[in-house]
Order: structure tokens, then sequence, then C-alpha cells
């Protein structure tokens, strides 16, 4: 247990398909590497971006192996332990405590939907007897909602329960949680998950973030963190919206989190096909995306334009990306996310 | 595959777990026995009810296997095969083909909440590849929902897809389906896993169900079958009010499916403790419902009263279920299941 | 007060408006007088349907006047009641009362959603001091929702209350009011909102229906209501069938109840202008909507074909209405109504 | 039209009852003068805090009618003019504008959930005709949304419309709008209508808010604006906890508005009984929240503290205002508002 709170940014790492859909080992090291010369704070295999739930219980043992055994401990790592119940999470959390990552995150019960009192006997019975810190993971638009009043109770009875990582956006909600925690834990994390709303996250009291943006252009990701603890906001404002712009194409387009993966192979990396099939509409879709997606970068000439080149800017910052998002807005929406 | 269609009540199976928290085999085996007694119509392991999330790969696999045994061909078994991805759900469909079973029963993916797109290519390449037949599972409270032009268009392209269980409850959307596969898959089977709305379901074209209080009251779960099959309505209509009451109480007043496990451990059966943790208050509150449960089973004569006796009916019937229900909705809708 | 339920189909109804957006009296007059003569057992202004909220306190008291005046007794009116607060919705009753109509509709209150505390207050001043029998309406799609131990109470306490129109759909929750109310108060009379549910709702124990299809097809929804009643349930499942393809259409095809006032101008009355502006791109879609309703009339011979005729039927009958419906569905949830 | 932007913190006026009911004029008169000597830079009357729809037409004009004489120019208004449809809403701005006010708000259309096209083609219409700048007013909790394609149609097309009011607290939602209307209408304005954000907002862009905060304690509500303006963060930051405790208390403890109704009250105002009617449970419940408000309010000296005194601050700051949250939340979630 360290007295210092987390802080800083944290890649959710995207893991790259071989051909047969298997772990494509080399290319995640290579991509590993990449991300820590970019400057990310640390890594955070087996999230929701990581395609967790896609994965057997033994490949996301091996993800965080790898990632683990690459990373050499130059960033920390937390490491996403979720199993299918409370001693296979704990079995998991030894394994990964045994590979020297620096915490795990544990993404709340989901399928079924449970209340907070079920949320807290979950999270109490692996604060008991967990090896290693523990990052609570909140994400209601996917996984039972963990409460202000309950991760205060975790807070104030689990000392290796260390952090939140909230994905809800919601700044008020961060705000309650920071009231409700930092007077009896002050070295207790808040980390964000919403890269929409990173620097007013920061700004309210935030310590970081954990943020798929940076798997895909570290460098702003970064550049936002660093100028808004400056306390440069004039310039951090004009990263955060365009990182809006990008966050918005980029998981508001296509099945979450393809348009992130389609991104990272304008990186340069190959990320392989996704385990989740995709019709043909799908297929042609995503390609379509990808051509967007390179004129944002190489607006940011963080890759070339597009053979044929790209229309001119304004078009893509706010008409284009509008209706994209108007129309998958609506898609989210009739899927209960939003 | 069958050019008739699945018909009556199928159990969605719970599974007794044994002082260290694993399967209890034998009393499982014993639990079987007593339901094929009972008269229901087939079996339906690993679904929600059955709390396929909570156990691992290989204890999926086992459960059906031994219910599969148990069984020895004497009902139809519906076994849940959904796994990580669409190659371990197809590993998992060889298996359970291999056990002979009747078919599986696939769930939406989850976590993920997945557009109408992706639901079909996931279940059309596993149409495509399954040795055996494939049930669609639409509960959209819990997983992506699977909506009626996907089940249309599956049930055009998949001669494998043979049957759809709707655990939704809606009417309306029953009979949409049923309209918009019938006229080319006239084999085509219907069921409903909502069981308050059993009787209705069945009055506008539904086959039959997957229904959790057939666990509990295969007695009574039948009985509504029986009864609305043979066109006497009006004792159907006082079967199906009892049922609701009782599913309510069950369903609503402490987590799934902690409510139908306490209500077969009052059927002589020893469900042992949930992989789920509980608060001591969680547990309080699943003894006052037990009590509950005990006065209405007893009130069915199905089994004894509790000592000290229970209140007068009408009370039960009406003002305490309906402020269980009503908190309990709350909470429900809290969580976004309603 | 009365000692026996309402019973039947009452036409919630839609109002024509004249060139310049005002009540189009005459046509009201006929449309009345066509809709009595098709065999409606009631009718209801000023709900939904009659778009209450688009007119003033003083419009929603002329169009009462004019059908009591029209309707002279031939059937029992349901007088929508709501106003912006409980004194003026008393003086609308009070008004009402004086027309002579059977009883009074009132919405629970909207825009603010209120909790059970508060509408059982509103509705309780109401209940003690209206000089008319009341109906309570639930709709909770667009107001704040009445739910089943509030519906109890205000039976209980209030018998000047007699009746509620619910329009949500849901068969369970139909059945948990009617097990609430009905030991109390045999002659509390419950009617559905919800056409798409009418077969099945009636036979769970339902009086009858306030359904915007019978201001359209008042053969239809008749001839539903009839042979459910005489129990000829396999007739009537097809007439139910054939209904919720109408209803589908009509309701989510457009913004309500648009639908329905193309469909009765396809019956021969002039319902003009809405008041709710449309886009150009509205008027063009209602057109087309307009030429699907008719081939759709003109299969039940409620009309002519359009010139240029109709598609086969089986293509309107699945495919294309799956296609609007599934479209509009992820609209309507977009908007918080699903 | 003007050139420049609104700026700063506009009151969303409560109105006093009198002891029939009736709008209490001197009280309403008294209110105002000290709002304004508080500092408040403008007002907006006929808004969601001041119940608009409880009113009747005449009402909404005599509210405004009162406080822009009273007002006499110190300060500008914006009169919420919202009205049955467009015809009766433009006769409203025609009425508003002969009084001097500065601009109207117009909430979209409620009760019905109307789609993109319909608000466009309503709002539109409204541009093309108003005598007198509008304001937008987006409230996707209580009226159908306004989404960011459409406020750029609008914005582009009717340059009366000059600003929009948004209540969602979503700051991503906040910086596509402004990154979508700026660039072609670089006076518009916008204004966050909540509280529990407005540090972030600001910092994010916006220019100001219509907050109801600034009814109770405008000193407070105003200072957080100067410090943020200022870019005394760490100040400003502080105050934005403060205030989130003071909303949160105020909005979750019970109906809205009335914990905003019963702040004022221990301001000195006698703010009079709802036209909500209230259950005795609900007023023994208001009681206690206005003895929680008041000593919030005494530990920032803006009133004494109550008889019996006051617990330890940090009781009320976190547990118990987590619990009451908590609980509300949950019942807000039950009302389809979170």
């Amino acid at each position: 247990m360290s007295n210092e709170r987390l802080q800083g940014i944290f890649t959710p790492n995207l893991v790259p398909y071989d051909d047969n859909g298997g772990i494509n080992e080399s290319e995640l090291r290579r991509y590993i590497d990449w991300l820590i010369a970019k400057g990310v704070h640390g890594l955070y295999p087996n999230g929701s971006t990581g395609e967790f739930t896609r994965f057997t219980s033994e490949e996301r043992r091996r993800i965080v192996a790898i990632i683990a055994d690459q990373t050499a401990a130059r960033v920390p790592i937390l490491a996403g332990a979720a199993e299918a119940n409370v001693k296979e999470t704990l079995a998991a959390c030894e394994y990964y405590a045994g590979l020297g990552v620096r915490a795990v995150a544990i993404v709340a019960p989901f399928y079924y939907k449970l209340g907070p009192e079920s949320i807290y006997a979950y999270f109490k019975e692996i604060g008991n007897n967990t090896p290693i810190d523990v990052t609570l993971y909140n994400i209601p638009m996917f996984a039972s909602p963990i409460d202000v009043p309950t991760v205060q109770r975790l807070s104030e009875e689990c000392e290796r329960i260390v952090a939140i990582k909230d994905s809800s956006g919601d700044i008020p909600h961060m705000i309650r949680m920071i009231q409700a925690v930092r007077p009896n834990r002050p070295e207790f994390t808040f980390l964000t998950g919403w890269d929409a709303a990173l620097m007013p996250m920061l700004i309210s009291g935030c310590d970081g973030g954990t943020n798929a943006t940076s798997g895909v252009v570290p460098e702003l990701t970064r550049k936002l963190f660093d100028l808004t603890k400056a306390m440069q906001l004039d310039e951090a404002r004009q990263v955060q919206y365009d990182l809006v712009t990008l966050f918005d194409t980029m998981i508001y387009s296509t099945e979450f989190p393809e348009g992130f993966r389609a991104a990272v192979n304008l990186r340069g990396f190959n990320m392989g096909r996704s385990r989740q099939p995709m019709s043909s509409n799908q297929q042609a879709d995503l390609e379509m995306l990808s051509k967007t997606l390179q004129c944002m970068l190489a607006a940011h000439s963080f890759t070339d334009e597009p053979i044929g080149g790209c229309p001119i800017l304004e078009g893509i910052d706010t008409g284009q990306v509008n209706d994209i998002v108007k129309s998958v807005v609506a898609e989210l929406r009739q899927r209960g996310i939003l």
C-alpha cells in the first residue's frame, strides 16, 4: 500500500489479434513500447477498451503477463481482474500481484444489475481478502453502478481499496465522491474514464484518467493533462475541444471499441479483425470511418492524409461529426446506454 | 433438426451449492428428478435463473453433463451455451451436442450493448457453424436486445436457428415476432420467459415458456399451461393472478435469483449459499422473505406454515406485496432494468 | 355515481382543424355521428390522441361542449379535464358535470415527474372535491406514473374515483391493479389505452379500452372487443394481429397523433393541418405514410386503393412495417418513451 | 438584436403564493429587490423553477409584468414564453416584447416527446415570426431534447434565436454545442441551468447560468461566477463543492422546486403553500428538510441556527446528504428523470 495517489493518464490497452483471432503478442509488445515512449503515465489492460469479456480467463492472465514483462516496471500497471465470481477474482488478484502490477481494477458485477448492498458486499469480500491494492471500476453504462455511499463505505472499511475509476462522465457525481471520501482517505485516487470531460474533471479535483484516446493519440491526451495541471486553461480548452471531436467519432460511429482499433491501425499497428463478427455493411462503414479518422489524425500531423485527400477541416469538425453523433446517440439510447 | 415446435414449460434450472460454494451434484440430481416428477416439459440449465455468469466455463459444461445424465432423455433439455466469444460458444455447442441435448440457447452478447447489425452478425456466424439447433435468447433487461427484424432475418437465413426465448414480457412484441417469422418458418418456436404474462402470451400465439416459477411451484405453472391450452380461461386467469403474486414476491424482493432459491429451499432442497456475497442486512431481509414465501406456499398446500403461523391471506396478496413491489420496482428502475 | 362498470371501447377523439388552425366544428360533429354509427361504446375527448395540451383552456371546454351536444346522450362521454393546477382542474370538472358527461378523466401531473406521494395528494384533493366521477389516467410515457399502491389507496379513500385508464400496455401491471382494487371496489373499471394488447388485456380481466384505432377503424376495434367477449379467440387473435400492424404503422411512423389523423382523412374526414409545425421532410414522409395506410385500409375494404395500386400484402404486413417499427422504436427510445 | 453575449447569473424566479394560492405580488416585488441587491446579473421568470406549468396563461403574463415593473431595467429579464402552441407562444412573445424584457426563453415542446425534425420545425416557425430575441431552453429531464444539430441549424437560419439555456449538466454536450455554433455565430450565448457543474461549465466555455441556487444564496452563486472568471480556481472549487451540497439537498430531498421554496423562506420571504398538494407525510418531511437547510445556511452565516442547534458540520456534508441523494436519485430514476 502506498500513501501516494495515482496520477496522470493510464492507457486502457487494446489487444491486437493475429490471423487466427488469438493474441498478437509481438504487436502488443511493440504497441506497449510505443505508448510508453509517447509518454503515458501507466497502462490498464483488461478494461472495457481491452474487451476483457471477449477473452477467456487464461487469455486475460496472459495479456497482463505480456504487458508486465514488456513494461519492465517503466510505468505502473492497473490490471483488470474481474472474473466470474469472488473466488475466481481473488485468484486473479493473486496472480497479478505475483506479476508486480501496481494495483488491480475490478468492475462492479454485470449482467445482473445489482443494488448498492450487493455491490458493497461484493467489494467488501474482495477488499478483505485481496493481496494487492484495488481500484473500483464504475461504468454504469455497462455494469451495476457503484453509488457514492457505497464508495464512501468501502473507502472507510477497506484500506486496500485505494482508488476509483469512474466512467460516467458526470462531474457533480465525481465531486460528490471526492467530498464523501477525501476527508477520511486523503490519499484515495479518483480517475475519470470519460475523455470528453477530462479537463473539467481535473479542474474539479480528479487525479487523472484512464482514457481510451491515450491509446490512439497519447501525445494529445498527455498534452491536455499537462496543460491543465499547468493551469494553461485557454490552450487546454482547445485541446479538450479537439479531443471531444476525436473521441465522439471513435466511440459513437461504430461498435465500441472498433473505432479506437481502427485509429490505432492508422498509427501503424496491425490490430487484426475483431472477435465480434461484423456484417458486410458494418465492414464498409468501418472503412469509411477509417478515412474520416485518417483525416482527423492528419490534421494533427499524426498520419498522412488518405489517398484522394481530405475535405476541408470545418466540414469534418462540425456538420459531419454532428450527424454521426446524432444518429449514433439515437442508437446508443436505443440500447439503454445513454 | 425437427419439424415440430417445442411445446410447454421448460424449467430454467437453479444450481444448488455445496458448503464450499461448488456445485452440489447429488442435490442437483435429486432436484431434477423432482421437477420431472412434477410434470415440467423440459429443462433449461445455464440460463439467467441458473446464474450462468457466476460459473466458469468448465462448471457450465459440468452442470449440463450432470443434468443430461440424470434426465436420461425423459424430457428435452435446452442448454445455455453462451461463452466469451463465438469460437468458445461453438465449442460449447459441440460439447452439448455430444451430450444429446435437444438444443442450445444462446443469449445475445452482453456487457457491451450491441446494435442490430452486430447481433445479426453474431448469431449468423453461430447459426452457420453450429452442430445443434439454436434457440435465440432475448432478455433486454440484462443483454443486448434482439429486435424483430433481426429475428426475422436470422430465421430466414439459418435453419438451425429454430426458436426464440423472449423474456421481455411485452405481448405486442411477441405478436410482432410471430407475424414476422411464422409465414416462412411455421415450425419456429416462441417461448416466453416472463411468468407474469404466461397465460396471455399463450393466448396470443406463444408455444410455451421457460419460467422460473416452474422450478418452485411446477404444479402451478404446469396447471396454468394446461388450463390455458384447454381454454378453461376463468380458472386459468385465477392461477395466473396467483402466479403474478408469487413471481413478484420472488423476483422483486431481493437480488435475482435469491428469491427463487429461497423458495426452492422451502420445497425441501438445500440450495446452499449464493456465490454473490450478501451483507448482513440482506441476509436478515432474506429470512423475512423466506417466511412470507412459506406462507404463500402454505396457502397452496405446498409446504406447512412457518412456526408462529401466517397473517390472513388478503394481507399477503395485496398490501404487503404491493409495498414490496413498489419499493423494488423503484430499485430496479434505478438499475436501468425497468 | 353508478354501481356499474364502464364497458367497451371508448374513442379518444381527434379534433379536426379548420384552415386557420381553429376547431372545425362541423367536421367534428360529422365525425362524432360517424363514430357512433360505427358502434363505438363511448367517446373520450381531451385525451393524448386529442392533443389536449395544444389547446387553450377555453378550447378544451368548447370541444367537450360540441361533442356532448352532438352526442345527445347516445353514448357516454369521458371528458379529459386536466388543467394547470387542482383549482383549475376542479373548475373544469364542474363545467363538464354541467354538460352531462358520464365522468371526467384526469391525467397525472406532467412536465415535473412527481413521486407516488405527490400523485396521491393530487388525486386525493381532486377526489374529495369533484362534483363528477373521476377516471385516473396513467400514461407513463408522457406523464408521472400512477403506481399500484396509489391506485389502491385512492380507490379505497375516494368513492368518486371510479376507474383507471392505463396506457402502459403492461399486462402484469394491469393484473396487479385489478388484484389490489377489486376486492374492495368490485365496480371499479379498468380500461386499457394500448390497442396492441387489447385482446390479452380483456382476457386478463380488463373491462374495455380507450383505443385510438377505434377512431380510425371502429369496425375492427369493436369486432375485436366483441369476438373476445364471445370467447371466439382464434378469430379474435387474427383481428388482434391485424390491429397490431395498423396501430404500429400509425403510432411509430410519424409524430403522434399525426398517423391517426392521416388515416382518419382516408376515412373521409378533413382533419386539417396540425398545430405542431412540420418540416418539409416530415410532410413528404407523411404523404408516403398516407399511401401505406391507404393500402392497409383498402386491404380491409375500408377505402379504395391509392392511384397506382398497392404492393402485395405480405410485403406490407411484415418487412416494410418491421422496418418502420425498427427505426421508429429507436427514435422513441431516444426520446425516453420506450 | 444585440451583438453582445448575455453574461453572468440569471435567477430563475420562484413565485410566492398568497393565502388563497394566488400570486403574492408584494412579496414577489420585495424578493426581486433583494435578488438585485444581492448582485444577480438578471432574472428569469416562468422557468421550471418558477413552476410555469402551474399557472394560467394570464398569470404567466402577470408575473412577468410585475417583475419587469419592479426591476425597472436595473437588470435584464429573460421571460419564459412557452404556451400551448406556436400561435399562443408568439402572442406571449409580443406581450413580453412590449414589457421591454431582454429576450424570451422557450422550452421545447413537452408531454409528447418530439423528435429533432419537429423540434426544428417548432422553433423555426417561432424564430421566423418572433418580435423579440429568443433563448432556446433545453431541459431533457422534463421536455423533448434539443439536440446539437438542431441547435446548429436554428442558429444558422434564425438570427433572432440568440442563446440556449441547457439544463442537462452534461459538459461534453455543452462543448459540442459551442463547437457547432460559435464559428458562425460568435455572439450566440450559452447558459447552463445545472448549478452542480457551474464552475467546470464556465471553464469549458459557457457564458453564464440560470441557476436556481442564485434565488436562495445569490451571494454564493455570484461569488462562484466571479472567482471562476478571475481564475481563482482553488477558491472557486471549494465554493462549487459547497454549492453541490446545497443544490443536492434542495433538489433531491423533496419534489422540485419545494426545497428551493423552503430555503427562500429561511432567507426571510413568505413563499406560501405550493399549488401542488402535499400529503401529511410530505409536509412532515419538508419541515425536517427545512431544519437541515437552516443549518446549512447558518454554516454560511446566511441565517441563524434553528432552535435546538445543528449537528456538527461534517455529518451534514457527507453521510446525511449522501443518504438523501442516494434514496432520491433512486426515486428520480424511477420517474425516468435520471
